[in-house]
């Protein structure tokens, strides 16, 4: 077999290095690339370069950020009496883009998980007690993911919310909107038995 | 809601451009990006600018290539005799990582698409021309999509080639294999009855 491309078939590895994406994918992008004007490719390289230049992490909630604070931590138009913690940057745009939440947030980046050897010392918390220790937070809002790991460091949170005399609280787990009883999973029905609330 | 990165959001819009890839992926890709090193991510972006400066459309075959001739064009190991005729680059590839056909490839760039607005002279067809009165191939294969643009094109082909007392196939249309005659569609479950062999 002759590779005609040495120049394709690199731009095909690199992009079947992204996440989601396979070789047929990354050829099906290669060849889209090759049939765009100069100008556009241009501009995808050019938000990515930038993208890696001037990105930071946030230096209250350790979310990213294009300056030192990011918008949320500087808004004071935000309920500043609430705090949302996540795992990383991603839930906090997940969360950020349902329009649901109002107050700040803290990114932990990770979670407990004592067979990856992550321990409480990995995660970003000596800011979070530094944060809810000098704000006047009236509820701390865990929503991580409905996982092992998850499930621990919810637990491991709540014992160190505890001093500060906060309402902290976890995300409830349950049936997804939309779901059948028939096709969920066992686990999601008993929690969502054990969550249930007055109607 | 707060946007709390600007770059984020500019390549998350110039990633889902991208075909096959919707906002989630390209959140997802833009922020696997940011937790690459930097060298990674500038190979990414080096051999996207790489493959625009430096390919080139073969001038023999019109399939793409990093010099003005392709590597399959100019490797005279191939059975010269053989011409396959492919919609696009990309099938040319499709085709040859196969590794089941050894002779030569034209790339037509099209198919006729009266629809469309595509006719005959939209294609790259005069150095197909060209090409069959000179070279001396035995056999044409015309390896288009089956379609009806595809079927249309075939039929014009196998007319255009009538003149050069050529033998012009084109590839069988019928069950894929691994498939199930039950969940085959009926067109093409007459093609391959249509196109039926001895055994």
């Amino acid at each position: 077999m002759n590779e005609p491309s040495l120049y394709l078939n690199r731009v095909i590895q690199e992009l079947s290095r992204l996440p989601g994406i396979g070789r047929k994918s990354a050829a099906r992008i290669a060849f889209h690339l090759l049939r765009q004007p100069e100008s556009q490719v241009q501009d995808l390289v050019k938000t990515i370069t930038e993208l890696k230049e001037n990105i930071h992490t946030c230096s209250i909630c350790g979310g990213i950020s294009d300056s030192t604070v990011c918008a949320i931590c500087s808004d004071y138009s935000r309920d500043r009496s609430m705090l949302c913690i996540v795992e990383g940057a991603r839930d906090l745009l997940t969360i950020e883009a349902t329009g649901g939440f109002k107050g700040l947030y803290h990114v932990i980046s990770g979670l407990i998980s004592p067979l990856d050897g992550i321990g409480p010392a990995d995660l970003n918390l000596s800011s979070l007690i530094e944060r809810v220790s000098q704000e006047k937070f009236i509820e701390v809002i865990v929503a991580l993911n409905p996982t092992i790991e998850g499930e621990a460091t919810t637990l491991y949170l709540a014992g160190l919310m505890e001093p500060f005399n906060l309402n902290v609280t976890r995300i409830a787990h349950g049936l997804p909107v939309g779901s059948d009883l028939e096709y969920v999973d066992s686990a999601t029905i008993a929690k969502s038995i054990e969550g249930r609330v007055k109607v």
